[in-house]
C-alpha cells in the first residue's frame, strides 16, 4: 500500500493560501503506516488534473484528493474523476437532504450550485461532510485502486479524514507496518551545532535520526518502521535517551511539545502561577501559552503594554527609569516582570520589551534587540537577546515569545521546587 | 516559460512542517507572469527525486527546488541533480570562505558537514545566501532548461528569492505577459451565499472571477492576463467596483489586507486609540493588531483578563455581575470593554470573552459563545457570536480575534467621524 496526495485549488498555484491540508494528511498517513513518496498540486483544470491523476495512478494504489469539491462551477475534482475512468455520475439525494438541512439549521436554502454536490460516479460510496454542504467519496474505479475526496476547507477535511477515513482504511488492512517517528525539539542551540553533537547517530540505518529546522528551532526526527507503534517506540526509547543525556537542557520536548505546554506542565506540578507583560509582542505570548487546553490552572492573565504610559500605570514602572535606559532595556524588562507579579499576586511575572521593527531602530538599539525579564520566587532577572533584523518583524515576534518561554524554562528546571 | 515548484523533503512527507515555501514562490511567481501549473512534495530520496525532476522536465522549462541543501548527509538535492544530468560536481572556494565567515561572526569553526555545500555542478552559477550557510544555484544543464535551487529555511528561501532569483528571472525577459490577480475579502457572508450574489460574475471569461474560502472568510479572486500589472490593473478595476456595490459592507479589503489592517487604517485616519480586554483569546487580538507595522500610532495596549479576578482587578469589572452572569455574558463584555477603555483613557475599547473549549462548556452556554464588546464615543454595545464547537479551540479564538475587529469595523465605518 503506497498513497499519493493530491491537493486541487488554482489557489494554491496563485500562492493564495497555505496548503496545510497536505501536511495533515501526510502526518495522518505516517502514523497509519502508509508510506507516502510525493504530493502534488495542480489548479482547477480538467486537463492537468487528469495528468496528475494519471501519473500517480501509475505510482501508488491509494490516492487521496483535497479541494475542488465546493459549490462553485470551478470545483471540477468529481467530475473530471469521473471522466477520466469513463464513469457516469449519479445522484445522491441523501446529500442533497443533508444539505438543506444544514441550509435550513442556518436558515436559507440551497442555491443550484448546491445540488452539483449530490453528484458522484456510479459506484462510488459518499464520504459524508459532517460540518460543511460539500460530501467527499471513497470509490475504487478498479480493483487494486482507491480514491479518496476531500473538500479544500481544512476544518471539514480534518473531521471527515478522523471519522471516516481513518476507520476504513484500517479496516482494510493497509499499512500493516507503522512508520513511527518521534521528534526532539531543541531551543538554544543551531541545526549544524546539533547535528556535530549527535553525529554518530545520524548514521544510524534504522532507526534513522534526521536533523531539520523548524520556527526557529532545530529538531531531530527519529523515525522507524515497525510492526506495531508499541515495538517502535521500544526501538525510539533508547536513542532518544542517549540523545537527551547529550543534549542535555537544550532538548525542550518532543512531538506536539510547545515550549508553552513544557512551561505549562512544569508551573502546574509545582503549583505556581503565570502573569505575563507584554510590549513588542502585544500579546503573543499570553496567545501562546493559553493554545494550550486547561492552561487556566496556572496562567491568570496579563498586560500588553504596547504604550509607555500603560508599563507606568498597569505595571507601576517608573517614567524616570523609562527616561533613562528606554523602553527597551533590562531595567525595564525587570521592572514590567515585578510589576505585573505583584498587581497579580502571581508566583511569577514573565516579560518581554523589544524592537520589532520594521522602525524604530537606532545604531545603539537595532531592530531585533529584545529583553526578556523574569521576577519571582528566583528574584528578579532578565536576558538580552539580539534576533536578526534581516528576518522582519513577525520572526522576530515569534522568537522572542519563544525565548521569553525558554528563560523561564531553565530557571523553572534549575531551581527548587516550592516548599509543600 | 512554465514553471514547476518541487519541494524536497522526509520532513514534508511526514507532515511535521507545513509548506509554506511552496505558497511563497507560487505568489511571486504568479506576480512576475510566470505560468506554473504543478508543484511536487518529494522525500530526501535520490531515486524519487530523480524521477520527479523526469516529469517535471517534460512538462516545464524552469523547475524551482527548495530544501536538501543542508549541512547534514540526507541533504542530497544538489548531488542528485548533479548525478542525474550527469554532470561533475566542483568546488566553489567562495563559498567555503563565506560559511568560515558567517561561523567565525558567530564565534564557531564550520564542520566537514558544512563543505559539501561548496560542491555544485559543473557550470552553475552560485545563488548566494545571505543569512544561512546553504548557497543555492542557478544552473542550465541544457538550452531550454533552468534550474534553480533554495535551502528548505523559509527566511533563508525568501531573501535569496527576492535579491538574487526576482532580478535573474526579469533579466531573462520570462513571464513578459503578467498574470494579475486581485483579492477580495469578505467578513459575516459564507462562500455560497456569495457566489450566489455575485453569480453573473463568476461566468465571466476575462477577468475571471472566483470564490473560496479561507481562514473562516469567503473571497473572491479576480484574476486577468495582461501585457503589465498596469494594463491588468485596469481590466480588473471596473469588476471590483461592481462587486463591491452588489456585496456593500461584508467586502473589508483586498490582496493583503486583513481586519486588522483595515480597523487600523480607519483608527489612524480619524485620529482614534484603541485599547482591548481579552479574556479566551488571551492576547490574540493584540498580537493581530500589531501584526501591522506602526500600529503604535492608534494602538496603545490592554489587558490579557484571562482569571476572573483580573476582570475585577484590571478592569474594573464588578463581582456581582460576575456572579449573577457569567464571565461568558454581555454584560460583562460591556463592563470589560468600558473598564480597558477608561483605564487607559482610550477612544476605544474592545473586548471578547468566550468559552474556547474543549472544557468549559455548558447546555446553556455551549463551548464556542462569544461575546465582542465595545465601548467608545457611539456608547456601549456588544455582539453574541456562536461559532461551531466541531471546529475546536483554535479556530473559535481565531474566528472570536477577527469578529471582534469586525464589529469595530461596521461601528466605525457606520459612525460619524469625531469633531475636529
Amino acid at each position: 500500500m503506497n498513497a499519493e496526495i493530491i491537493c486541487v485549488g488554482t489557489e494554491l498555484l496563485l500562492g493564495e493560501v497555505l496548503n496545510s491540508n497536505a501536511q495533515f494528511l501526510a502526518a495522518q498517513l505516517a502514523s497509519l503506516g502508509i508510506a507516502h513518496y510525493y504530493q502534488t498540486v495542480v489548479g482547477d483544470n480538467k486537463e492537468r488534473l487528469q495528468q496528475a491523476v494519471a501519473i500517480a495512478c501509475e505510482r501508488a494504489n491509494l490516492l487521496i484528493f483535497t479541494g475542488g469539491l465546493g459549490p462553485t462551477p470551478d470545483d471540477l475534482t468529481t467530475e473530471t474523476l469521473a471522466d477520466f475512468f469513463a464513469t457516469p455520475l449519479v445522484e445522491h439525494p441523501e446529500v442533497i437532504a443533508d444539505i438543506e438541512r444544514k441550509y435550513a439549521h442556518r436558515g436559507g436554502a440551497p442555491t443550484i450550485n448546491n445540488h452539483r454536490q449530490a453528484l458522484l460516479p456510479l459506484g462510488a460510496k459518499v464520504l459524508a461532510n459532517p460540518i460543511g454542504t460539500a460530501p467527499g467519496m471513497i470509490w475504487s474505479p478498479y480493483t487494486g485502486l482507491t480514491l479518496l475526496t476531500f473538500p479544500g476547507v481544512p476544518a471539514e477535511m480534518k473531521q471527515m479524514w478522523q471519522e471516516v477515513a481513518v476507520p476504513y482504511l484500517q479496516d482494510q488492512g493497509w499499512g500493516t507496518e507503522v512508520i513511527h517517528s518521534r521528534v526532539l525539539r531543541f531551543w538554544g542551540i543551531a541545526e549544524s551545532a546539533l547535528a556535530e553533537k549527535v553525529d554518530s547517530f545520524l548514521h544510524l540505518a534504522s532507526p534513522t535520526v534526521a536533523p531539520y529546522a523548524g520556527d526557529g528551532e532545530a529538531r531531530l526526527r527519529i523515525s522507524v518502521r515497525a510492526a506495531s507503534a508499541a515495538a517502535a517506540k521500544q526501538l525510539i526509547e533508547p536513542i532518544e535517551q542517549q540523545i537527551r543525556e547529550i543534549t542535555g537542557l537544550d532538548c525542550y520536548g518532543g512531538d506536539q511539545d510547545t515550549l508553552a505546554s513544557v512551561v505549562g506542565q512544569l508551573l502546574h506540578t509545582r503549583g505556581e502561577s503565570l502573569s505575563i507583560a507584554e510590549s513588542c509582542t502585544a500579546g503573543g505570548l499570553g496567545y501562546m501559552l493559553t493554545e494550550v487546553a486547561g492552561s487556566s490552572k496556572y496562567f491568570v492573565g496579563g498586560a500588553i503594554a504596547y504604550d509607555d504610559q500603560v508599563k507606568i500605570s498597569f505595571l507601576g514602572v517608573d517614567p524616570a527609569s523609562l527616561a533613562m535606559h528606554g523602553a527597551v532595556s533590562s531595567n525595564i524588562a525587570e521592572q514590567m516582570a515585578m510589576g505585573i507579579q505583584r498587581q497579580l499576586a502571581a508566583t511569577w511575572g514573565l516579560s518581554i520589551t523589544g524592537i520589532a521593527g520594521p522602525g524604530g531602530g537606532t545604531a545603539d538599539k537595532p531592530v531585533g534587540l529584545v529583553y526578556v525579564g523574569l521576577a519571582g520566587p528566583t528574584g528578579v532577572s532578565s536576558q538580552e537577546c539580539r534576533f536578526s533584523p534581516l528576518r522582519g518583524r513577525d520572526w522576530i515576534r515569534k522568537l522572542s515569545v519563544r525565548a521569553a518561554l525558554d528563560y523561564l524554562r531553565r530557571i523553572l528546571l534549575s531551581s527548587d521546587l516550592p516548599p509543600e
